[in-house]
C-alpha cells in the first residue's frame, strides 16, 4: 500500500447530529496534511454510482453547526451485493481515491469490513449514530444531541402534564439500547425509564406511582422504542391498573435526529475527523476512531460492531432513588 | 352591583404557554388597584371544591417565564350541573369574591357565561387556548408559542428528510381550525398544507410534488389533527400515488402545547390581564378581554365563543406560490 | 416604463434574522409569475460593481431558517455618489433587470429614492430590521426574533440575579427606539425600562426599588442603548443610591441580530415578498411593502423612512403595574 | 463520629446550571436513605446566620430543569472568621445536622476543609461551577450547559459576521481556564481561541487570518476572559495590524451562567448527589466527589480545589488544523 493522497468521505446509516462537523473535519484535516479531498453523495450509494465531487476548505465552512449531513446518506442494497462493490471500487480507482472515511453505525462498519476484505481499501470509520450503541467509544456522534433534543421536548410535556395533573408515557428512540431513554429520563425526572436491556416489572412501577402520589401530580415513563412492550402497550397496561389516572402518549419521533449539534457533538466529531485522517495517513485502516476517557482510540470494526453495554446499572438505580 | 374588592382568577381548558403571566398580570393589576386577589386551583373544579389561595405580589413571582399554569387546569362534570355552579357561588360568596377573570378559550366562556346568567357575577376572560379560534382577537394566548415550537420541530425534520431524501407528512394540533398548520406550513417552507377548512386536493398536491422535483430533494407535507383524513391517512395515499417516495409519519402531539412563551405570547398576556381587572373596575363583565390591531378590546361571550374564521386565502395562497 | 421581466433582490443596513425567507419569497414570486430573478450581493456596494447573480428557485431552498442574509449586505460609499448610482443604473440595463427589491430600514429607502428619482427604476422596499421603527408596517422583518433573543438572554441573566440577589443594568439594541426594551421589559418582568422617548425619572425608579423590595430578591432594569445614560452610566447612578445593592452590567450586543427567524417573521417576510413582487408587476414602485392590521399595504418611501411613533404609553403602563 | 441521620445542603461561590439538579438529588437520596434533609439558603451566609430550612421530597419538585439555584448563593466574609465558623456550627448542631453537602468551586471546598478541621463535620463537596477548572471530576456540573449557551451565541453572531464579511472577538468566561474558550471555539469554528495558558502569538493569528481569506468572509476569534490582553485590546491589535478589517466586539458576560441546564449536567448533578449522600453514610468526609472516566470518584478537598490542567493541547491543535 502506497502513500495516501486522495481521500474521500461519506455518511451512512440513519444521519445524526454532528455529521456536518465530522465531514467537515475529514476534509479540512486532509487539505491542513496536503492532501485532495473528495465528497461522495448518499453513503455508499453514490460510490456504486459514481457520485464523488472534489472538496475544499471552503466546500465545509459554516455547515458545523447544521444538522443532517450535507453529502446526504441512503441505504444501498447494490452495496451489498459483490457486484456493487465492484463498481465502487472501479469508481473511487478512477478518482485515484486511496482512502476512505466513512461516519454512520454498525451497518456502515460491517460494508466497509467487505469492502476491504475485497478489495484492500484502506478505510477508517467514525461513530456518527444517536444511538451510542458502539464500542470503541464513549459516546458517538450525536448522541449529545438527541438526548438534549428528547430532554426538551420532556420538559416541554412536563408542563401540560404538570398543568393537568396527567400521565405520561413518553416513547423515545433506542432499537436496541435504552440509553437515550435512561439518560433523559435522569434530566427529566421520570418515574419511570422502561428499556429493552431489562424486563418491565410492572408490580414495581406501580407501586412506585402509588407510593409517591403525596408528592407529585404529574408522571413521566419514559419508553424505549425497542422495548416489547412500546408506548402505547404500556400506556394501556397503565391505563388497566390505574383506571383513576389520565393517562397520554407521545412518540416523540423523527425529530429525535435533527438539529443544530450539541458542543460536545461539535468536539468530538471534530476531534475524531482530523483523528481518522491522520490514523489513515500513519497506516492505520479498518479502525474505528473513537474516544475514551478523553483520549482519541482506535477500535478493529470487528470489536466496534454493535455493542450494547450490558445496562449500565448505575443508572437504573439513579432513576429509581430520584423518582421519589 | 356594588364595588369590586376581591378578584379571584382561574385557568380552564387545555393549558396554553402564556396563561402564567396572564395569571400573573391580573394579580398584580388587582394589587396594584388595591383589590384582593385569589387564585383558583384547577379551574372550574376548584370552584366547585373550594380550592380557592389568596395571592400576593410575591406569589407570582419568577413564573411570566415557565409554560403550563400554576393554578392548573382540569375540566369539571360537575360545573356543568346548576348544582356544581351552585356550590361554586356559595364558595366565592364565602370568601367574599366579587368577580372573576377566567382564562380559557371556549369551553371556559361557555361556562362562564351559564355562571353569570345564573348567579350574576362578573367575569371577564381571557383567551388562553393554542388555536386561536375565537373571535375578539387577532391572538389567543400560546399560539405564538405553539407555532414556533411547530416550526422548531419541523425544522429539525427537515434536516432528516433533506439527508434522506424523504418526504414527511406531519400532523400538527388544530381539530376546528387550519391556522397552526398554515402559519408552521409557511415558515418551514413546506410543500402542502391540509386544513380542515379546506377540501384536500389530492391531484394538486400530486402535481405540486411532481413539478417540483428537481428543486427539491426533500418534502413536508403539514397537516392539522382536525383535517378528514389526518396524518396516517395522508401518508398513505400519497404512498399510493408516488410508490417511489420513501414516505414516514410523524404527530407531534403534546410537545406543542408547552415551552417558555414567547415574548409576543407574554407581552399579550400581560396587557390583557391588566385590561381584564381594569375592566371589572370600570364595570364589564360577561366579555372576553382581547388585542384588535394592537389595541385591546372587550366582545361579548355569546361573540367570542368558538369562532372560526373563513379560512385565510392570503395565507394559503403563500403556501403555493413559494413551494415551487 | 414597460412590462417587468427581470427583477433583483438585495438586501442593505444592518442584517436581521428574516431577510433570507424575504429573499426566497422575492425570488419564488417571481419565478412563479414568470419572470427572471437575480440577486445582488453586499447591497448597494454589489449594485455599484456589478456583483450579481441569477437566482432560481433551487438557489433559495433551505434558506429560510437561516439568520443572517446569503446575498451579504454592507454599506457603500460610492452609492451616495451619483457617478456611483450611475454606474448601478448601467450594470443592471446590462443585466436588462427593471425593477429592484431592497430589503432593509431607513438608509435603504432613501437610497433607493434617490436612485429611483435620477433613473426611474421601479423599486419596492420590504421593512428588514431588528428596530421596528419604520412607519407604513405594524412590524418590521427581524424584530420579532430579536426580542425573543433578548427575553432569552435575560430570563438567563433573571437565573443568576435571583441566585446572588443582584440588581443587573442589561443593554438592548434600540438607538432611537425603545421598543425592544420595552417588550423585553414587560416579557421578562423588568423592574423598569429605560427608553430614548422618555426622559429617565430617578426618583421614580428608586421609590419603586425600594417599595418592592419585600417581594424581589432579584432586580432587571433593561436600557435601550439609545437612552441618553447608557448601561454603564445607568448603573453607577444606582449604586451610588442603592450602595446595598449588588448592581452588575451586561450588554446584550451583537447577539440580537442573529438566529433562527420567528415564525411570525418568516411569514412576515414570505407575505411581503410575495407582496414586493405582485405590487411591481401591477405597477407600483417608491414604496414599501408592509403589514398593517394583518394585511398586506404600500408606504411611500418618503413616508416609511424612520418614523419613531411616540412612545406606546399602553406598554410603559404595563411595565409599572407589573413590576409590583 | 456516630451515625449520619440528618444532612444539609448548599450551594456556594458562582452560580451554575445544575446546581438545582445537583440540590435535587441529595435531598432525594437522603429521604430514599431514610436521612432528614434540610438546605441552607445563601451558602455559608445562611449557615452563620442559621437560614436553614427542613427540604421533604416535593420541595425539589420540578427543579431539575431550572437555572440558578433555588437555595440561592452568596459570599460570607463572616464564614471567613473563626467567629463566624463558629456561629456556624452551633447553628447546625442545634438543628442536629450531622453533616454537609456543599455544591460549588475552590473557594467553597477551602471553606469547607477550614470547617472540618476546627469542628469535625463531615462534609462532601460537589464541583458546581461552569469553568472546569477542579482536579477529580472530568466535567464540574454547569460546564457543559456554559459551553453550550456560548456556542449558541456564537452561532447567532456568525450569521451576522457572515452577512457583513465581519471579524469579532468574542470574550467569554474563563479568568483562571481557556477550557470554555477552547471548546467553543472549536465548535464554532473560530479562527483563533486566546486562553491564559498559552502566549498569545500574534504573528501566528495575523498570518492565518492572512492566508484563509479566499474560503472565509467571517471570522470569529474567542478570547477567554482570564487571557492577559482581553477582548478589547486584541480588537485594537488586530485592527492596528488589519485596518482593513471590520472589526467588533461582543463581551457575552453574565448569559453564561444561566439557562436550563443541558442533560449532560443534569445526569452529572443527579449522579453525584446521590453519591455525595451515600458517601457520607458510608463514612467519607473531606472529599470532592466527581466522574472521573464515567465512574464516581472521591477526590480530598486538598488536591481537588483549584488545580488547572496543562492546557489540552489536543484542543489547541484541532483549532489550527480545521480554522483553514
Amino acid at each position: 500500500m502506497g502513500e495516501i493522497k486522495n481521500i474521500a468521505v461519506l455518511t451512512s446509516g440513519g444521519d445524526s447530529p454532528g455529521m456536518n462537523a465530522g465531514i467537515r473535519a475529514v476534509v479540512r484535516a486532509g487539505i491542513y496534511h496536503g492532501l485532495n479531498m473528495f465528497g461522495v453523495k448518499r453513503g455508499y450509494d453514490g460510490l456504486v454510482n459514481g457520485d464523488i465531487i472534489p472538496m475544499d476548505a471552503k466546500s465545509v465552512a459554516n455547515i458545523i453547526q447544521r444538522g443532517g449531513t450535507i453529502l446526504k446518506t441512503a441505504r444501498s442494497d447494490e452495496f451489498r451485493t459483490y457486484e456493487g462493490r465492484k463498481k465502487a471500487y472501479e469508481n473511487i480507482k478512477k478518482l485515484g481515491i486511496d482512502a476512505l472515511v466513512v461516519i454512520g453505525g454498525d451497518g456502515t462498519f460491517t460494508g466497509a469490513s467487505k469492502f476491504i476484505e475485497e478489495f484492500d481499501i484502506p478505510i477508517i470509520g467514525l461513530p456518527g449514530t444517536i444511538d451510542n450503541d458502539l464500542a470503541g467509544t464513549d459516546f458517538t456522534i450525536g448522541y449529545d444531541t438527541a438526548i438534549n433534543t428528547v430532554v426538551d421536548a420532556v420538559d416541554k410535556i412536563r408542563d401540560t402534564a404538570e398543568s393537568h395533573d396527567r400521565l405520561f408515557v413518553i416513547e423515545v428512540m433506542g432499537r436496541d439500547s435504552g440509553l437515550i431513554a435512561l439518560r433523559s429520563g435522569i434530566s427529566t425526572g421520570a418515574e419511570a425509564v422502561l428499556i429493552p436491556e431489562l424486563e418491565v416489572d410492572y408490580n414495581a412501577i406501580m407501586k412506585r406511582l402509588d407510593s409517591t402520589r403525596k408528592n407529585k401530580s404529574s408522571r413521566i415513563i419514559i419508553v424505549a422504542e425497542g422495548d416489547d412492550e412500546g408506548g402505547l402497550v404500556v400506556a394501556d397496561k397503565i391505563k388497566e391498573n390505574f383506571p383513576h389516572y389520565d393517562v397520554r402518549v407521545s412518540i416523540l419521533g423523527h425529530i429525535q435526529r435533527g438539529g443544530k449539534p450539541s458542543c460536545m457533538d461539535r468536539v468530538l466529531a471534530s476531534r475524531l475527523g482530523v483523528a481518522a485522517v491522520e490514523g489513515l495517513i500513519a497506516g492505520r485502516r479498518g479502525e474505528m476512531a473513537g474516544l475514551i476517557h478523553g483520549e482519541v482510540n482506535f477500535t478493529p470494526f470487528s470489536k466496534a460492531i454493535k455493542h450494547i453495554d450490558k445496562v449500565n446499572t448505575n443508572l437504573t438505580r439513579i432513576v429509581e432513588i430520584l423518582s421519589l
